[in-house]
């Protein structure tokens, strides 16, 4: 029988709640940590969100979302970067062990070139990220994201480019959505092993009507989420499982029925 | 410079013309070869669409589309076998030399399952498809279409499904639109070889707003379409470049004002 300890929820999947709201709202029902996203940090100090977290007895599995190292201008690559750097410290502030990266892709950068940007902005952020304490969590995106979000699409892909920088500050997210299509995919997430330190769920739905905002609860779609789980778990991974949900039709339900309903999902489906 | 030559277009790409006036208009704008959708072959006997592309000189490629092997039913899995050995009947009697496959998937059948449904059905064909002189072309699809399309979407899944059916009678066709995102790329490419069969054109557009029916003209998205030329060529491939688009966008157009920019979008773009 699933339960809740492993549960954590993104807090963009409850967008109707602020950070102080999605504290009270989820740790009254029991999920005992969140995928931060930084806009739920503005507009208060970090100790304070901190604080927030800690007095429910909250985990910060994540900070999300750092990457977006691809751009034709040198100049916006290093903006990047910094902007990485402040995220990374963010993230430590909150407790947070990783970053998950939106590697970032450009229509106006080829493909080979944009994963090299992104090569080359990781390695350059591992000094701080190992200053900080905190991993840099590359999330491959779907294919049908590769022309303007990320050109890193594979856990494959993933594997190559921690092969490439080293594997200590840097990890794979792996997000159901994403790679659940992937004819490679038990090979890969064999092969990534132990470089997994995050797994996300959702679901895909048929048809799916919006590129971004049509993800379905877990269970609404087609995803095979328990044997996912199967093979991110025979790597030896253990951590939270994050619900991480965009969806126009989901925001606009009412947020208390819409947790339980997460909830519900996640104990069934996950 | 680019010529015409090996220029080939779908005849849904002009979807406001039927048959007749589709091969009227390619030939006069100097196109010598066409992809041929059954739809357009309906409402006649097979000969004179025959007869209609003798006349006026031009060459089917290929006949579209062939596949959707899978199904949670064992009878609709041999409905879509019988339909695929009237399909290459049709092709053989156009002269088509291949039926591209639209492999198929089924948001109720796992993904693994899907995969073996396509697997068996290809090879169940291979002796039709040797009696009629027609090849299979696996045509891999987009990961955004895994769900209900296809479960082949990979140029590497497609090799490997071929080195287990065999090679003579099945090839892969290779649709920019479709692969053009895959890290892989050049290696799986390479890896097809002689595999390759056909080669489909069109671009990648940002944003991309429908699922289907938003693809653009040659140049005018992210796709380097040269570069993938010269891959694909490199493995030996001097067959017919296939123009296939679908645009609510572009099928608005004047449809000879379209041709015209289909063509200057071959010449400059492909």
């Amino acid at each position: 029988m699933n339960n809740l300890k492993r549960c954590a929820i993104h807090t963009i999947t409850t967008k109707a709640w602020d950070l102080p709201t999605a504290c009270a709202k989820y740790a009254e029902a029991g999920v005992p940590a969140l995928g931060v996203w930084r806009q739920w940090l503005e507009g208060r100090p970090l100790a304070e969100s901190r604080k927030l977290l800690d007095d429910h007895g909250l985990t910060a599995v994540s900070l999300v979302r750092g990457g977006f190292f691809t751009s034709p201008s040198a100049e916006k690559r290093q903006a990047a970067i910094d902007e990485n750097r402040r995220c990374l410290d963010e993230a430590a502030a909150i407790g947070a062990g990783q970053v998950v990266l939106v590697c970032g892709a450009d229509p106006a950068v080829p493909l080979p070139e944009a994963r090299k940007h992104i090569t080359e902005g990781i390695a350059s952020l591992i000094p701080h990220a190992a200053g900080a304490g905190v991993k840099l969590a590359i999330e491959p995106l779907h294919p049908m994201y590769a022309d303007c979000r990320s050109a890193v699409n594979t856990i494959g892909q993933s594997t190559d480019i921690i092969d490439e920088v080293g594997a200590e500050w840097v990890g794979i997210a792996v997000d159901a959505y994403h790679v659940w299509w992937d004819p490679n995919l038990e090979r890969e997430i064999k092969r990534a092993g132990q470089r997994i330190c995050g797994f996300h769920v959702c679901d895909w739905l048929t048809p799916t009507t919006d590129f971004l905002n049509d993800r379905g609860l877990m269970g609404e779609g087609c995803i095979d989420l328990p044997g996912l789980r199967r093979m991110v778990e025979g790597t030896g991974f253990d951590g939270p499982i994050e619900v991480e949900i965009f969806s126009d039709r989901l925001w606009k339900q009412d947020p208390d029925q819409y947790l339980g309903d997460i909830i519900a999902a996640y104990l069934k489906h996950v």
